[in-house]
């Protein structure tokens, strides 16, 4: 199961402290490098302009903690790196508790979990702990340490290109931002790590994949203002990953349109993974496809998730970890439901048959000679098959049809395309 | 309350002996005339063909009854206008109980209640009269009295053009042809009248506003006989206002082809003003959108009622009255569904973001400093707005798409409009 | 009843030993041509490539049987001849009981039916019995005896074509290869020829009706093989006929794109025919739709069934006889239901309203001349479907937005027609 070293994977990145720059996000990259070495990471100097943003500068922590006036140490950074509001501007001061809660980021509807806050166009700073250990405070003073600093510097991130037949692109996206979270965001570069040490090995590939490790927003929005033009000319699918390492659903997130190739692949094999699969709407949106479906940009990217961001409740907090909420098993379904529509994407081909009127089965060996008056099943589904190979009709359209996985027509397939009875239309 | 207005204008015209020529119908126009000072009063001599009609001659009635046997006056026209057959000739005879039965028309469903019943285009005589009071007729010699009059005359309607920025035109249309009836008709012109009323006010007007009050049917056809070229060029949505008065449900009867402008701003309105609102279909016509879309003419003239003409039980009797159909509450409702429909009309634009990828709101002070787990509604519903203006959808699109009132959205356009991050597309 | 006849005709076609090609099949198609002297039965010379086929040998049977070993003869072809597997070479051998099990076919299921095989296009023989019968053979030595011949011949079908003003055709087809089987296929042939006499008496024929009688598959292959440039430039409507003879469902199977007008046309007539009519998809087709919507061949052929192949018990055994599954109620409830669908193709114009505005019915004596609270149903209606004579909208369009049959507007259309109301759009 190849959910297991995935998992793996993501334990080896957990520690590292990721954010939209520094360090930790350059660590991570270099981690995804060791997997694939084509990996190319890229920078973009503090201050450029992008679309409507600015790049911002790059941040460095050292170390944050805060002195209980027992002289106790908390909300140390070293411990975990969700205790920091990301973004934090250097501060050391002495503080009363009245003025520190100013500061203290908590969540009482789940009082034991640590949650996820950052202010990245704000100068500001702050610390997020639990809201059980923010009751417990004492009156008296605090001492605030933390060693960061805001300098400019660059943002990071990875991208790798890797040929196929066809010059038309397919799109494959994640984000390497947030700190020590697991469901959002570890599973979504370390699946699409081992994506790409497939593709790379995939004989014949006929599409050409563009897959990019990006801080979200700011990431995908530098991205998009230095390749859109290309990426619109040449993108024909692709999928944003995130989210596809818990065991609990598998879920369906449209483009803006709802009606690309990707939506329809998408939502094909989801539908044959698990009947129950959620379909959620472009109102549900929530990562880089807010930008890659963004008016102008359109492109036709869509999202299949394990549970989506916002819809599980250790989502942004400490709790989404890689014990209890991100699983082998997990990672595993995510894994090869992308993987399922990407070979999907590869086959989806129209077929046209050579023939006119329906081929004569029976001199190829592929019809019984006594006619009976159940017919055969697996002969049921191939006539019916060739009987929509019109040209005209692509193949996970062809599967719908015929209510049926794509995945098992591709030998039938093959075996029609060996007696020239049927022909991929160009 | 406007609603306590327009009742209080209904009063004033409900004795008027409207018909679809004459005296009564003129008096009308002239008291709507004094709201609306710049309505031109137009007349069409009799005799005048129009499409497949003819207009017919001119109706006056002096006085008209009958005297029982026992010497009582019934059916008495000056107490009310409804007594006597509409378009009934002179008519001055001793009769029979059983001839004078093939002239008396009755609803024994309503036993109290007297029809409302013409005969435009075949010379006849009668009255009507409830069915209580039919019953208890007796044998003898009756007297019929009426002093009527059928001569060439004119018909008679009212014109008003408000013009607008754009010469494209929403057109309102009302009928002033039935006696003393409140739901159908007073509810329509009175209602219309402050409509104009309010159109007049309303300062840059994207649209010019053509408005007619006329006969139904054979004033609609005389209007479209001399103004249907003109009118297909320019006018892009529109409403026949009628039955807009009670307070018991809300209606929308759609176009012949159901998919114009009017329809779908009819339904969003509705929809945000009472989720019962009931749908009709074309089958279910009956006033002057049957001329206004019928083959060849095609104009996208949708209807939206309180409750529809021929659905309640009341309709064509002396029962529909401003007592108890119609109420200020009900002309209140009426008169808003319409004006938020033309106010959406107005802003119904389509909008395009300036930017590529999603603007940075946090700099123009729109998005919150430190992200949280949990969005604001009303950032959301920006973004969400945002997302969708791709140029090409319409603001009511939008705000089905949303699933919000289109009025929600009028201030933040506004704000979006005043950071320079939409545009209207034209 | 035309029902009764079109059953005897049955019962003389019964005994004939129809197949694919010889005497039995030529004989039927004689027996066509008494009743329809311009049926031409046309031949193609075994061994003549169609397609991706080749035309089969002649077959001759001239006995058939098996000898037990206590000497009963049993599976005797001329008592019965779905005993002998169809297409069965000479055989004349002395053989164990085992041995000859490997030629026997029965249908445990249906104990008591003789089911039908055939193998067409690889050389074999074999025997078909009831299961019961099968129980009850002992050990011993078995003689079996074949005297049948497979040569260079023909393959037989007929065509007649009805012309009508318009070059623009009709299609029909069934066939008359099966032997001794009533629904599946008696109806078929038998229900077309009465058809085919109705049509040939039809005065003013709008189409052009091309009508085959062939054998199925190889049939319509070797047809379409010789005419489809022909019938793909003419053909706007066609129906294969076949189970038209039970009393029991009616059934819509639709042509593979299933918008074609012989599918709206078939679905109107089966809801007004028998609400609970049966809709089938393309995935359960089985007899020449199979070749007629065929990829390239694309002709816009539907089927209206009464019980479908395959979807009754007494399917392809000898209990789909002429006394239990196929009655004259049955038949006739075929035959109109087909007449019905052909009817309307003729007087499916677009009409369109000859005047602008609603016409004035009134001065036609087409409307009562008082108005009243509640209108006529008829008038109604008459108002209704003038309202969509917009000159784009086909007979059956109109009645089906008005939810009517569309029979029930000949008589109107007639009349509006004659007061020049309504024109024929072209």
């Amino acid at each position: 199961m190849i959910g297991k070293e995935i998992h793996e994977f993501a334990q080896q990145l957990w520690p590292l402290n990721r954010s939209i720059t520094g360090n930790g996000t350059r660590e991570t990259l270099r981690q995804i490098n060791l997997h694939l070495p084509k990996l190319l990471i890229k920078s973009v100097p503090s201050g450029t302009k992008v679309f409507d943003w600015t790049v911002p500068k790059e941040w460095l922590v050292r170390e944050a903690y805060i002195i209980t006036p027992s002289g106790k140490k908390i909300c140390d950074f070293s411990k975990n790196n969700l205790h920091l509001l990301g973004y934090s501007i250097p501060m050391e001061i002495d503080i009363s508790l009245d003025e520190l809660k100013k500061h203290l980021y908590t969540f009482p509807e789940q009082p034991n979990a640590i949650p996820y806050h950052t202010s990245y166009y704000k100068e500001n700073w702050g610390f997020c702990l639990s809201h059980n250990e923010y009751k417990e405070l004492k009156y008296g003073n605090y001492k605030v340490k933390i060693d960061s600093e805001l300098y400019d510097g660059e943002l990071n991130y990875g991208e790798i290109i890797i040929p196929g037949k066809n010059k038309k692109e397919i799109f494959l996206s994640t984000y390497i931002c947030h700190p020590s979270m697991a469901n959002n965001e570890l599973s979504g570069p370390t699946v699409l790590t081992y994506l790409c040490k497939w593709l790379e090995k995939l004989s014949d590939r006929e599409f050409t994949y563009r897959i990019v490790f990006i801080p979200e927003t700011i990431g995908s929005i530098t991205y998009l203002n230095y390749n859109h033009k290309e990426m619109k000319q040449n993108i024909i699918a692709g999928f944003n990953i995130t989210c596809v390492g818990d065991n609990r659903a598998y879920s369906y997130l449209p483009s803006r349109n709802g009606k690309t190739l990707s939506d329809k692949i998408a939502k094909h094999v989801l539908t044959w993974t698990d009947p129950n699969f959620i379909e959620y709407t472009w109102l549900d949106r929530g990562s880089d496809e807010r930008q890659y479906c963004s008016p102008g940009i359109d492109l036709p990217i869509a999202s299949i998730h394990r549970t989506k961001f916002a819809k599980y409740p250790e989502y942004h907090t400490s709790l989404d970890n890689l014990e209890d909420v991100v699983t082998p098993e997990g990672l595993d379904g995510g894994y090869w439901a992308i993987r399922k529509s990407l070979e999907l994407i590869e086959r989806n081909k129209k077929f046209k048959v050579t023939v006119l009127g329906e081929p004569q089965l029976g001199k190829r060996g592929l019809y019984p000679s006594v006619s009976t008056k159940n017919m055969d099943q697996k002969i049921l589904l191939m006539t019916h098959f060739i009987s929509l190979c019109d040209g005209n009709t692509s193949l996970v359209d062809i599967a719908n049809r015929l209510d049926v996985p794509a995945w098992n027509l591709y030998d039938m397939i093959d075996k029609l395309k060996s007696h020239n009875l049927i022909i991929e239309n160009q």
